[in-house]
């Protein structure tokens, strides 16, 4: 009714689309299981992606020292530039750098946490009414953060049966002409799966098929078992622009310092000066992440002992054996060996807990019966599986795994028609 | 024409409008700056918002201390919650508590900086086609954020003659149906004034008038001289809804940290769970500020001794006596007395330097020839003034504001048609 001016009759304050739009499907789940633990069971939560709340994985002296260097200097209270320091750009280009995927300063972006530098990639690629391609199952901020920009997200299959790889006749056939990129999670939340140089090759030939730049969101790069190797995504690609998001979070066991990255590897100047000045402007928004912690990265990526790394994987791996082991011999349970990562699928064959209408209610049921708690499959957009977190202390994941198995031996059943197999 | 699919024809990736419209006008000014300083003059910069750079305002021993011992507890590594600690959010809400008005932890929400503070808030009130108040001059980030979000920027106009008071007609006249708040910065940058309680009183009775909710920027709350005295806005009214934006930035003298918060002020229920939720669910996309910052709070709020701020607020006292008696004898200058903050602004009688075409042509000029840089009123989408930081040693203010009398001396002319005044 043209153009109203003047005094507002009342007040009437709404929350705006975007923040109405910004879902966080994890929230709605989680808040909405209305079951108590069993109150004779002390509580073991294998939700939580956070590997230091239990202790058992502190990060190195080395890192904690880095950051009180830092903070005793006193050059690291004022404001850096909005993309980092460019020592530590520096910093981060020489540690990631090699020949076949070159990086200097200003290839780097820092930014609060991996997080943000997940949100700058999507904000610079894609305009609302693009879309952006995401696997399923996956993390489920792909879709918080693109649909709180008007992104839609199209989500590609992984195959359980081939480790989580990509089903990528499924992933090429989403592509159209809105499609900004294809976001590629290697080492995988929640599969703890890593891909073969092979497969990303072929991943790549997609995008290369199809001119789509990829966000590689690698924040668990290099955290592999010993028997798997990490590729990082752009080492295998010299035409395909990718933006690796990275960080501190989980390799060095510390979350809450929001310190991450995004590499920009461009060989072919597609992304040219307008992606990358695009990520400098965004990053003036909220001017980058703590500076002591920048004022850290150089000595904790220059002094964090091997040794540090290597028991933080000997720990997951033992743990992901012992997991896998112990679930593996569950009827009615389908766990996926990990490769890397900090987590574990579990499939449940529904077939046999007709008492369970799926994933969400297995979940619960398992809280309130035997005060164990893991994610359904659901906050990862995919079914009928939950997901283990593996960073909590062995005698808590044998703990764990055995109630685990109590809860299965109590509710499964022989499917129909199987009743055979069932008596074996 | 219909439906796209299949393949691109080749590689064509642009940055995104929103990329696009993040326009920061302190960049497109300083940057298109071409000038050199003088080489014969050491570079004096007085144009820098961050007081650390100098070294001669370090922050209190017991800030570092506090997150030495955060650090040292082992206990802030892992994630928070997107909104910060309980703890944290508890401390800010008694630290800034009092009977009128009133604080708890749930009205408290931590962020990364106080410019993370405005965009949550901005993001959270308004939609694309609305509009925000915002004064001129003023800090440009309320612009680049709304306009990135495509939402509308009106200037209000701030009134020099009466100490930067708001031209109250002329606010309350741009307010219309689709006004989704009004930012009132108060002490302000750029201009150092500190608003009275009945001004205070009236810029709130125009926001109950129009039912307007109001952003208030206090993230120089407290620094205000000792004739002037700061009243949060939340506490002279009962019925405005009021997000209040601050952090440990400025009075606390530690920008590069990167902590702020959010207080919301809604005793009428007016803001409601809606805007309450909507900013929880905006902080989950970069999941809150550094956890070894939330840990040190605490300390910081209680044990920063008394002595520490008023030795800075002397010191800019100081140097903001100093600043504006010798600019106020310059002639062709006309400082305004600054009450608070770290800015002083000074008006230029462009009539007296018709070289100059305008503040930004000035200001050039005075970088050339005085290697002293100061920032133009321009960059506060202002003109024919320039702002002061007044953080710079005692020296260096006193040699800068020698260099600007030079430079005023060497291009002042008599306007024409007062060569009479001209004259005494
Ligand atoms: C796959 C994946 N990407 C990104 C992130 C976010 O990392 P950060 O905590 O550094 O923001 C996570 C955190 O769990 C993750 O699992
Ligand atoms: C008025 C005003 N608001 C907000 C900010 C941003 O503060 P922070 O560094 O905490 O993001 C500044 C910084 O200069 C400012 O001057």
């Amino acid at each position: 009714p043209g153009k109203m001016k003047g005094r507002k009759a009342r007040w009437s304050v709404r929350s705006s689309d975007m923040s109405n739009k910004t879902f966080n499907p994890l929230r709605a789940i989680v808040d909405s299981v209305k079951v108590k633990p069993n109150p004779d069971k002390t509580t073991i939560s294998l939700s939580i992606g956070d590997p230091t709340v239990f202790g058992n994985l502190p990060t190195d002296p080395e890192v904690t020292q880095a950051l009180k260097d830092a903070l005793d200097s006193g050059k690291y209270n004022g404001y850096a530039p909005s993309i980092g320091y460019l020592s530590t750009r520096e910093e981060v280009a020489s540690y990631y750098h090699c020949p076949e995927a070159p990086l200097e300063a200003k290839d780097v972006i820092l930014t609060s946490g991996c997080s943000q530098a997940i949100e700058l990639c999507l904000a610079v690629l894609a305009n609302p009414g693009q879309n952006i391609l995401v696997p399923r199952p996956g993390f489920f901020l792909y879709r918080t953060l693109a649909e709180s920009m008007g992104i839609e997200v199209k989500l590609y299959n992984l195959l359980p049966e081939k480790s989580w790889e990509i089903d990528l006749k499924h992933l090429e056939s989403l592509i159209d002409e809105k499609t900004a990129c294809l976001v590629v999670n290697n080492p995988s939340n929640p599969c703890g799966s890593v891909y073969s140089r092979n497969h990303l090759q072929k991943i790549l030939a997609v995008a290369t098929r199809q001119c789509v730049p990829i966000l590689a969101d690698e924040i668990y790069g290099n955290m592999v078992f010993s028997d798997s190797k990490f590729e990082p995504l752009a080492t295998l690609s010299s035409n395909v622009p990718i933006l690796s998001c990275g960080g501190l979070s989980k390799r060095w066991l510390v979350p809450g310092w929001r310190l991450g990255w995004i590499l920009i590897h461009d060989r072919r100047d597609i992304f040219g000066n307008e992606i990358r000045d695009g990520l400098v402007k965004l990053s003036q928004r909220i001017l980058g992440p703590c500076t002591l912690v920048q004022g850290a990265l150089k000595s904790i990526l220059r002094r964090t002992p091997q040794e540090f790394y290597h028991n933080t994987l000997r720990f997951l791996k033992t743990n992901a054996d012992l997991c896998y082991g112990a679930l593996a011999a569950i009827p009615g349970l389908r766990p996926i060996r990990p490769c890397g990562a900090m987590y574990l699928m579990v499939g449940i064959e529904m077939e046999h807990f007709p008492e369970f209408e799926n994933d969400v209610e297995f979940t619960e049921r398992l809280v309130a019966e035997q005060s164990v708690h893991c994610l359904p499959a659901s906050c990862f957009e995919y079914s009928n599986f939950f997901r283990v977190v593996i960073t909590v202390p062995e005698v808590m994941m044998l703990e764990a795994c055995s109630r685990i198995q109590e809860f299965c031996e109590q509710h499964y059943q022989c499917a129909e028609g199987t009743q055979e197999e069932c008596d074996k």
